[in-house]
C-alpha cells in the first residue's frame, strides 16, 4: 500500500508543509541551508504532519494555521532524531548517512537546537497560546523520555510497564500533540480535541511498538539500519522484554548485555525471532490501534474519520 | 564590588527565581533532579534574570509573570551552556566539573534539551504571545550564532565584523530579550521596550567582549577555566582578531592555528597580553556600555535606571 494514497483529503496539502521546509532551506543559504537539506529532504513519510492536518479537517480547516502546526510537529520530530544521532553514534538513518557522520558532533548538537528553534518559530505562527503550551509540555515529556531511555541503557531490570511509559514520552506524546493541536487550531470542541489526543497517543504507542518489532524482523536495506540496532545501543524494547519475561534466566538478551559482541547479538536477535514474542508484540500494537479507533467514535462520520481509521491498519502492515 | 549589592530593588526578588529552580529540581527526583542540581546550583550571577526584573520595574511589576520570564531566560542560557560543554569537550566550567565530564555525552545533549523544555514551560507562564514569539526568535538567532562559531573554528579569515555579528547572536540577543521581555510583560509602551531591547543588546555585546578579554587576562582559578581556552577551541575573539589585524603575517595566533600545541598557545596568549590589544578591546566594550546607557535616556529617571547604568560599569570591572 502506498503511503501517499493513505492521507486522503489532506494528501495534496502536505505539499505545503514540504514547501515550508523548502523556504527554510532557501532562507539559510550556505552551510546552514545544506544541513537543513540533509535532514529535511524527503525520505520521511510526513505521518505526523498528515495527522495534524487530518485532525484539522473536523473543524475550521485553515491552512494558514494548520500548515505551520504540521511543519512544527515534523521539525520537532526531526530535531529529536538529529540529537538521537549524536547519542547513538548511528552512522545511517533511513539508509542515508546521519548528519553526525557528515559533520562534527558539535555541529550536530547545534543543528538539533536550530531545528528546535524552527519548530518554535512555526508553532508561534498558529498564534494560539494553548497550542504553544501543548508543544512546551510535549517537549518536556519527550526530553524526559529520552533521558530515561539513556539512563536505563543496558539495565536488565526494566519492566514492560517502564517500556510503555518510556515510549509514551518518547514517541506517543508527539503524535498526540499533532492530533490534539490540529483540533485546537481548527477550533473544535473540547470533547473532540480530547478524542484526538487519545487517538494520537494510542496511534503513537502502536507505531513505536511496530518500529521496535521491525528492528528485529525488518529488512536491513529497507529499514536503512542494521537489524538489532536497539539491542546494540542497550535499549530493551517490547520483544526483548517479553523474551526476558518468558525465560527469566539464561536468555540470549541477557547474555548479550552481560558481554556484548557480534555473535551474541545475532543469537539474541534469532532468539527473539524464534520465540514468537514478535507476534505477541503485534497483538499489543493491535490493541493500541483498536483504542485509537475507539477514541474517534465521538467524531462525526466524515471521510477523514475513515482515513484516520485506515491509518491504524497501515502502521500495523508497514515493513519499514 | 559584590554582585549581590548591584541589583538594587530587585535583589531580594531574585530569590524567587532561585526558588523556581529549587522546585524544578525537587519535582524531578532521582537522576533528573541531580542533573538539574549540577547545572542550576548557584555559581551563576543571575545577571540575565536580574536584568529582566529590573526592566519590569518600569511598568506593572507583577512577579507572577516576571519571575517565570526571568527563570526562562536563565534556563535558556543554561541550556546553551550545557550544549556548549558537549561541543567544547570542556572539563570544567565555573571551576566545577561540567555535566559532560560527569555524564555520557548523550545524556548531556538530552539534559540541554530538557532545560530548553523548562525554558519553554516558564516562558508560556507569562501568558504573553509577544514574549513567546520574542523567545522563539532569540532561540533561532542564538542557534545560528552557535553554528556560525562552530563552522568558523580555526578559520583565520574572520573579521572583527564577523566577530561582532557572532557574539550579537550568541550572547547579546538573549540579554536583549531579557530586557525587552521584562518591558513587554510589564506592559510598557513600545518606545520603552525598544529602549530596553537596545540597552540589553549593547550591554550583552560589552559583556561578551569582556568575557573574551578575561579569557586572556583572567585568573585561571577565579575563571574556573584555563587561560586561552577560546584559542584552544579554535575560536577567534576580539583580542586575537585585533592582534591579527596589527601583524597580518607571522603573528603568534596564526602560528598556533597552523600547528596547535601547548608552547605555541602560551606564546599566542603572551603575544596578546604584550600587544595592548586587550586595552583596545576594553575601549570597544566601553563604547557598547555607553550606547547601552544612552538607550535608557527615554526612561523615567527612577532608582532602577541608576542600577541599570551602574551595571554597565560593573561588567567592565569584573574579573571573572
Amino acid at each position: 500500500m502506498k503511503t501517499q494514497l493513505l492521507y486522503g483529503s489532506v494528501q495534496e496539502d502536505l505539499a505545503l508543509v514540504e514547501k515550508t521546509f523548502e523556504s527554510l532551506k532557501q532562507a539559510d543559504y550556505g552551510p546552514l541551508g545544506e544541513m537543513l537539506e540533509m535532514v529535511l529532504s524527503g525520505g520521511g513519510k510526513l505521518l505526523r504532519p498528515a495527522l495534524a492536518l487530518l485532525s484539522g479537517r473536523f473543524g475550521h480547516y485553515n491552512l494558514d494555521l494548520l500548515v505551520p502546526l504540521a511543519a512544527s510537529v515534523e521539525l520537532l520530530h526531526t530535531a529529536t532524531l538529529v540529537h538521537d544521532d549524536v547519542i547513538d553514534r548511528a552512522a545511517t538513518r533511513r539508509g542515508r548517512p546521519t548528519v553526525n557522520s557528515a559533520f562534527h558532533n558539535s555541529t550536530t548538537v547545534m543543528l538539533g537546537d536550530y531545528l528546535f528553534a524552527h519548530a518554535a518559530d512555526q508553532v508561534v505562527r498558529t498564534d494560539n497560546m494553548r497550542v504553544v503550551r501543548l508543544f512546551s509540555e510535549t517537549l518536556m515529556i519527550m526530553a524526559k523520555g529520552e533521558i530515561r531511555q539513556d539512563l536505563t541503557a543496558y539495565d536488565g531490570r526494566q519492566t514492560i510497564r517502564d517500556y510503555l511509559q518510556r515510549i509514551g514520552g518518547k514517541t506517543a506524546s508527539l503524535f498526540s500533540t499533532a492530533c490534539e493541536g490540529g483540533a485546537i487550531v481548527s477550533g473544535q470542541p473540547d470533547e473532540w480535541s480530547q478524542a484526538f489526543r487519545d487517538y494520537g497517543y494510542n496511534f503513537g504507542m502502536a507505531f513505536q511498538i511496530v518500529d521496535d518489532i521491525l528492528d528485529f524482523t525488518g529488512d536491513e536495506h529497507e529499514m536503512g539500519k542494521p537489524v538489532g540496532s536497539d539491542l546494540m545501543q542497550g535499549t530493551l524494547t517490547l520483544p526483548s522484554l517479553l523474551l526476558m519475561d518468558r525465560s527469566q534466566e539464561n536468555n540470549a538478551v541477557q547474555k548479550y548485555f552481560a558481554r556484548p559482541g557480534r555473535d551474541r547479538l545475532a543469537q539474541a536477535v534469532q532468539s527473539v525471532l524464534d520465540s514468537g514474542v514478535t507476534e505477541e508484540s503485534y497483538e499489543m500494537a493491535k490493541d493500541f490501534c483498536a483504542r485509537a479507533r475507539d477514541a474517534l467514535s465521538v467524531l462525526p462520520d466524515i471521510g477523514d474519520r475513515q482515513t484516520l481509521e485506515e491509518l491504524t491498519e497501515y502502521i500495523l502492515e508497514r515493513r519499514a
